[in-house]
C-alpha cells in the first residue's frame, strides 16, 4: 500500500470483516468487489433489483477503530430514497448508488449477499450455500448503427463481457430468435439469463427477475418434486406423484423385463415418466404462482433403471450381470431434447451413479448427508422399492444395493397406499387391551381408540378416517403388533390371542388396525399375514445387504445410522430397529432424515459445486455387489425374524416382548421355502 | 541424438522428405506419427480399413543414401498378404503392419495420406486440403465386467483416450442411446463418428466407413448443393432446385415484407426452406446410393435473409436501416432442432456473416477465391437476386451488396428459366442477317439456323429444342442484341430494323431468338422490351455498387475481375463487360467462377481450419453501406446505358458498335422516370 492509500477512506465489510482502503468516491458495491465481498446485483446500478441494500453501522465505529466522520457515504440521491421508502429500509443504503467519502463500517445483510444459505430443514439443519448453475443479469447493449455490424448478438455479448466479466458465451437458439424483438421492446436494456456463466438461455425486454428450478427425485414407486427459487433458495412448492411405470411393473426387475419383452417397452415408460414430470412441473408452479415455463433448469436423480428410461436409454443391460450402465457420470441435456415443458432452453442436470445399481439417488443421498466428511462410520440405509446402503466415513465408503420390493412404499401390502393425506403413518396398540390408535397424514394427533363390537354412537363420528397405510405407518403397525405379542418373532400371528381385533382365514390372521367407523371406504383396514411376510422379506433383505457391508469392511457395529427413504414421513428410528431393519446402535445416534435423495437433488440444483462433489464421490466411493454374495442367502434366512434370529440388539434391552424360541426356525424355513418358490415364479401366491 | 541412435533404422517418407531414426521394429504407421507425417488408418492397426498403403522406393536408396538392405521391412503377414492381393496392390505393404527392421524410404501415396488434396474445378485449378470436422475411428473397448463401474460410455471414452488421444468427449443423446446394443452387436469394436474431435455423433457395431456432408448454397431464387464424402472429399452429388420461398416474394424486400405483415410468415418461409433442404438431401444421397441419414454434416451459406429464415430468426431487422443481423459470427446447431433429416447426430454450421447485407454466401465466395491472399487488387463479383461485390488485396477489402433483383436468374424475363436441360445458356446473333443460334442445357453443339417463314421440313426435327433462356443465356443475348444493332445503347430497340425476328407492339420490339419449331413449347421463345429493360436495371444496380467502392478505393481500375454466381453455366466475361456488368478490364484478367459461394461451402465442410478462416475475414472486410450512399443514383443512371454512358471500355475496342450519340440521353431518361415510378408502386407497368 502506498502513502497515497494511506489518505484514501478505510472500510470495513461486516460480517466478513473484509477490509481496505479504497479512493473516496468509490462506489460501496465496487469497493465490496475490489475486497472480495459478494454483494447481490441483478440489475447492477441501474436502482430497478434492489438487492444491494447495506447499512452503515455508526455504533460500532469506535470498536473498529474507525473515526466518527460527519458523512461516511455520500447522500442518498432522491430515486435512492423514493426506493428505499417504498422498501420499507430508511436505515439501509444500495450500494450501486452510495460512495464512500470516508471511513466506514458497513453491514451486508443475508439477504443481500450474492452467495446467500439455505437452511434445510432436516432432522440434522444444515445450510445450503446458494450457487445455482442459473443467474440473471440485466445489461444495457449499444444501439444497433448503420455502418456497425456486430450484429444483436454480437453486442449482447460485448455488453456482457464488459459490464459482468462474461465470455465465450453461447447463445441457445430459441433465445437468439428473439432476442432483436426483445433488445427493441425493452429498448435496449434487458435481463439476460445465464446456465453455468456459459450459455445464455433466455433474453427479457427490461428489467424482469425471476429464476426456477425443479429438483425431482424420481423413485420407482413415488415421483417427489421441489421448485425452488434459485435466487433465494426457497421452496416454493412440492407435490409428489406415484410413478405411471407402475403399471410396467411394481418394481425394476419387472420393468426392465417389460422393456426387454415389448418392442416400444422402452418407449411406453419414458413417455410415461417425462408426462408425469410435467404434470409434476404444472402442479408445482401453479402452487407457486409461476408458470411452467419459467422453470429454467431442473435436477433429477432416481436409480440407474430410472434415470436411463429417463433419458430415453434401454435399461435391459442392467438387468443382468454384469449389470453394465450406458453412463455413469453426470449429464446435461436440454429439457425439450426429452420433451420436458419446462423454459424453451433450460437444461437439466441428471446426478452421476456409482455403479449398475447404486444410482443418482443415492449419490443425492450422500451429498445431502456428507458422510464422507465424518470421521464416525456412519451407516446411510435409504429405503424405498430399491434400497441402497451405503457405509463408511472420511477415509473409505462402501457402497451397496439390495432389491427390498415395494413394500416399504405401501404396495404389496393390502391396504398400502403412498404417503398423501388420510394415510396412517404412526400407530399404537396397547400391549395389554391390543386396541390399536393411529395419526393420519393430514391430521391432527391420535385417533380414538374404538372397541370392536361396540355400538357405534351416531352422535359422535370418529375425527381420524383413514384410507390405507403408508411405509412409516407399516413399518410401526407390524412393530407393534410384535411388541403387543400379536406376532410371534417368526412373523406368524399368535394363535393363542383371542381377540375381536384379530380375525382368522384357517391359519391365516389379520389385525383390525382401523374399524369400519374409521375408514373412508366403510371397511375395516387391515393388516395381513401376507404383508407381514412381505415386511419381513423386505427387511431381510435390506439387513442382509448391511450385514454384508459391514463384514467387509469387519466392522461389528456402526458409529451412526441414517435412515433416509421417500416414506412420505419420516420413520421412527427405534421401530426400524424393533423390526431389525437395521442393525443394533445407540438409539440416539441413529436419525431419520426422510427422503435424502430428494434434498440432495435440491442441494444441486441450488449450489453447482456440490455436482462437481457429486461428480468426485461417485467415482471414489466402492461398490460391493451383494446380490451375487456368497453369504447373502445365509445372512437373509437369518433376518427374516424380528428382529433377528441371531444378532443381538443390546439397546433394545428392556424393549422387546420376552422371545418364544420354540417355533422359530420352523417358520423361518416356511418363509424361506415360499421366498424360493417366487423367485421361480412370480405367478405363485402363497 | 545419443550414439545409441545412430544404430537404429534410418527412415525417410517421401513426397515430404521427413526423415528420422526409430528402433527397429517400430511399426511404419507409428515411425510416421513420430516423424510428423499423417498416413490415414481409421482401423488403427487392425488390418480392416486397409488406408494406411505405403511403397518401399527400392530404386532411389542410393540417391538418398540409404544402404541396400536386404529386408527393410518385415515380411507381410499371411492377413497382410491376402488383403494386398484382393486390393490387386502387391507392390505396397499396410503401414500398420509393416515394421521398420533397416533403413527404409517409404512413398506414402496420396490417397495413404491423412489430408489429402481435391482438386477443385473451377476457372482457377485449386486444391483444398481435406480437415474435414466430422471423422471416423475404429476402436475396441474394454468388455463390461462385474465390479467394474465405468460405464459403457466412460469404457469407450478411455478406449478413445488410449488409442487415438481423443479426450475430453461429450457424446450426443441419440448416440448414447445405442451404444450399449452396438458395444455388444459389435462384439466390443465399433466405430465411432466424431464432430470435431470432441463429440460423438454415432457409434455403429464393427467396422463401418462411410463420411459423408452436404454443402447448400441457399440463394434467393436457386439453392444448389453438393454431397461429399469427408474422407476422400469427392463429389458425389449434386442437385439444385428452385428456392421455394419465391411463392412469397421474389426478392429478399418482399421476403422480408412477408415476414412483416403476416403473422406466421417467417414460419412459413422457415418450413419451406427446410422442405426444400430435406429434398436436396434426398435426392443427393439417393444419387450418391448412401442413405440421407448418413449426411453426417452439413455446411450451408447464403444472404443474411436466407441464413436467418433458415435458422428460424426473423429477418425484419435486414430490412430497413440499420440492417442489424441477429448474429454476424458463425453458428453450429443440431440439424434435427431445424427439422432436418439427416443423421441423428449431424450438426449444421452456417458460415459468418460481414454485415446486414453481406452474407455467409459471400464469405463462402471469399475463401474460395483467396483475394485477401493476392497482391493484385481484385474485383469479385458474386451475381444473384442479391449481388455482393468485394474489392481488395491482401492490405484491405471493402464489400458492398447491391439488390439487382432476380433478372440474372432469369425471373422477371417473360422466357427466363434456371439453369437446367433446356434452358438456353449462350447466344449468337449473326449481325448481318439477324438470325440467332444457341446452345442449351443438356445438348451437344450449337442449334441450326432457321430462317422465319422458311417452311419447316418435316423430316428434318430440329436438334435443340429450347424451354427458355437462363441467366448467362440471357446476358449473352442482350450483348448479342447490343453488338447487332438490334438494341440502341439506351437498351430500345431499334426501330430502323425491319426483320422477320423483330416483333413489334406499338413502340415496344421483342426478338424471336428460339423459333416455334425450335422451343419445346411449340411456341416462340423471344426477348422483349421489358426484358431488357429488367436487365439494364439489374446491371446498372451492380455497376453502380462497384463504382462506389472503386471511388471509396479511389481506384480506377482493378488488376483482376472474378466473376461469380449461380448462373448454372459460367458467364462469358466478354460479354459481361459488354452489357456494362463489370467495368472495363483486360479480358484476359476476368474469370468467371460459377458459383463461387457454393465452392466456398463445399471448401468449409471438407476443411474446418477454412472455418475459423472465414470467421476472421468476416471480420475484417470493411463493409460499404452503398445503397444510402448519395452518389448511388448518379453512379446507377449512368450504367443503364450499354455498357455505359460515359465510361470508357478500352478493353473493347474493335468489339462494340459504333455509338449513336443521337437519342441516348433521351431514352436514358425515360427508363430512369420509370424506375422512379417502380420504386413508389411496383405494381405499375411500363
Amino acid at each position: 500500500m502506498t502513502d497515497h492509500s494511506h489518505n484514501e477512506p478505510l472500510v470495513i465489510f461486516m460480517p466478513s470483516g473484509r477490509r481496505g482502503r479504497v479512493p473516496a468516491g468509490t462506489l460501496v458495491l465496487d469497493a465490496a468487489r475490489q475486497l472480495g465481498v459478494e454483494i447481490e446485483s441483478i440489475c447492477g446500478g441501474r436502482l430497478t433489483c434492489n438487492k444491494c441494500r447495506i447499512r452503515v453501522e455508526e455504533g460500532q465505529f469506535a470498536k473498529h477503530g474507525i473515526s466518527s466522520a460527519s458523512s461516511h457515504l455520500s447522500p442518498a440521491s432522491a430515486d435512492e430514497t423514493r426506493l428505499l421508502e417504498k422498501l420499507e429500509s430508511l436505515d439501509c443504503r444500495l450500494s450501486c448508488n452510495a460512495q464512500i467519502l470516508d471511513d466506514a463500517l458497513i453491514f451486508v445483510p443475508e439477504e443481500s449477499r450474492a452467495h446467500k444459505q439455505v437452511v434445510r430443514k432436516a432432522a440434522t439443519e444444515r445450510v445450503i450455500d446458494l450457487f445455482p448453475a442459473v443467474r440473471q443479469v440485466f445489461v444495457e447493449v449499444d444501439q444497433a448503427q448503420l455502418g456497425e455490424h456486430r450484429g444483436d448478438w454480437g453486442r449482447l455479448q460485448d455488453a456482457l463481457a464488459a459490464k459482468w466479466d462474461l465470455h465465450n458465451l453461447t447463445i441457445d437458439l430459441p433465445a437468439l430468435r428473439e432476442l432483436q424483438a426483445n433488445l427493441r421492446s425493452g429498448k435496449w436494456a434487458v435481463t439476460v439469463t445465464l446456465w453455468q456463466d456459459h450459455e445464455v438461455i433466455d433474453v427479457q425486454p427490461g428489467y424482469q427477475e425471476g429464476v426456477y428450478g425443479l429438483a425431482v427425485d424420481i423413485g420407482s414407486t413415488t415421483i417427489a418434486g421441489f421448485l425452488c427459487n434459485l435466487r433465494t433458495g426457497e421452496i416454493l412448492a412440492t407435490d409428489s406423484m406415484m410413478n405411471p411405470q407402475v403399471t410396467y411393473g411394481e418394481d425394476l426387475m419387472s420393468r426392465i423385463s417389460y422393456a426387454m419383452m415389448h418392442n416400444n417397452g422402452l418407449d411406453k415408460m419414458h413417455t410415461a415418466v417425462i408426462e408425469a414430470l410435467n404434470h409434476l412441473a404444472a402442479s408445482t408452479a401453479r402452487e407457486a404462482g409461476i408458470r411452467q415455463r419459467q422453470i429454467q433448469e431442473a435436477v433429477f436423480v432416481g436409480n440407474t433403471t430410472m434415470t436411463h428410461i429417463l433419458l430415453g436409454i434401454s435399461p435391459v443391460e442392467l438387468g443382468g450381470a454384469p449389470f453394465a450402465l450406458a453412463n455413469r457420470a453426470a449429464m446435461d441435456v436440454k429439457a425439450r431434447e426429452l420433451g420436458l415443458r419446462l423454459h424453451r432452453g433450460a437444461n437439466i442436470h441428471v446426478l452421476p451413479a456409482e455403479a449398475g445399481h447404486v444410482g443418482a439417488d443415492n449419490v443425492a443421498a450422500l451429498i445431502a448427508e456428507e458422510p464422507y466428511n465424518q470421521e464416525d462410520v456412519t451407516l446411510l440405509v435409504d429405503v424405498g422399492t430399491n434400497a441402497e446402503i451405503v457405509l463408511g466415513n472420511k477415509e473409505w465408503m462402501l457402497s451397496a444395493s439390495s432389491p427390498t420390493g415395494p413394500a416399504f412404499e405401501g404396495a404389496q401390502i393390502r391396504f398400502g397406499m403412498r404417503a398423501a393425506p388420510g394415510a396412517i403413518e404412526r400407530v399404537r396398540i396397547d400391549p395389554e387391551t391390543w386396541e390399536a390408535r393411529f395419526r393420519v397424514i393430514g391430521e391432527e394427533g391420535w385417533s380414538d381408540s374404538w372397541h370392536i363390537g361396540v355400538e357405534f354412537p351416531v352422535e359422535e363420528q370418529p375425527k381420524h378416517l383413514a384410507a390405507g397405510i403408508c411405509g412409516s405407518g407399516i413399518i410401526e403397525v407390524v412393530a407393534e403388533m410384535f411388541l403387543a405379542g400379536i406376532l410371534q418373532p417368526d412373523g406368524r400371528f399368535n394363535p393363542d390371542l383371542p381377540h375381536e381385533r384379530i380375525r382368522w382365514d384357517g391359519k391365516r390372521g389379520e389385525y383390525i388396525l382401523a374399524t369400519a367407523e374409521q375408514s373412508t371406504m366403510g371397511m375395516p383396514v387391515v393388516v395381513t399375514q401376507d404383508d407381514v411376510r412381505n415386511i419381513q422379506l423386505a427387511k431381510a433383505a435390506l439387513y442382509a445387504g448391511i450385514k454384508l457391508l459391514m463384514n467387509e469392511a469387519e466392522l461389528e457395529t456402526v458409529d451412526r445410522i441414517v435412515l433416509a427413504g421417500a416414506f412420505g414421513s419420516y420413520i421412527d428410528p427405534k421401530y426400524a430397529m424393533i423390526l431389525g431393519l437395521i442393525p443394533d446402535c445407540d438409539l440416539e445416534k441413529v436419525t431419520a432424515v426422510g427422503n435424502a435423495a430428494g434434498d440432495g437433488a435440491r442441494i444441486a440444483l441450488l449450489n453447482k459445486h456440490k455436482r462437481t462433489e457429486a461428480q468426485r464421490i461417485s467415482e471414489w466411493v466402492t461398490y460391493v455387489e451383494t446380490a451375487v454374495h456368497p453369504q447373502f442367502q445365509e445372512e437373509f434366512v437369518g433376518a427374516i425374524h424380528l428382529p433377528h434370529a441371531s444378532d443381538a440388539f443390546p439397546h433394545l434391552n428392556g424393549l422387546l416382548p420376552e422371545l418364544k424360541s420354540g417355533s422359530e426356525l420352523n417358520g423361518n424355513g416356511r418363509i424361506e421355502r415360499r421366498r424360493r418358490r417366487r423367485a421361480r415364479n412370480p405367478e405363485i401366491g402363497d
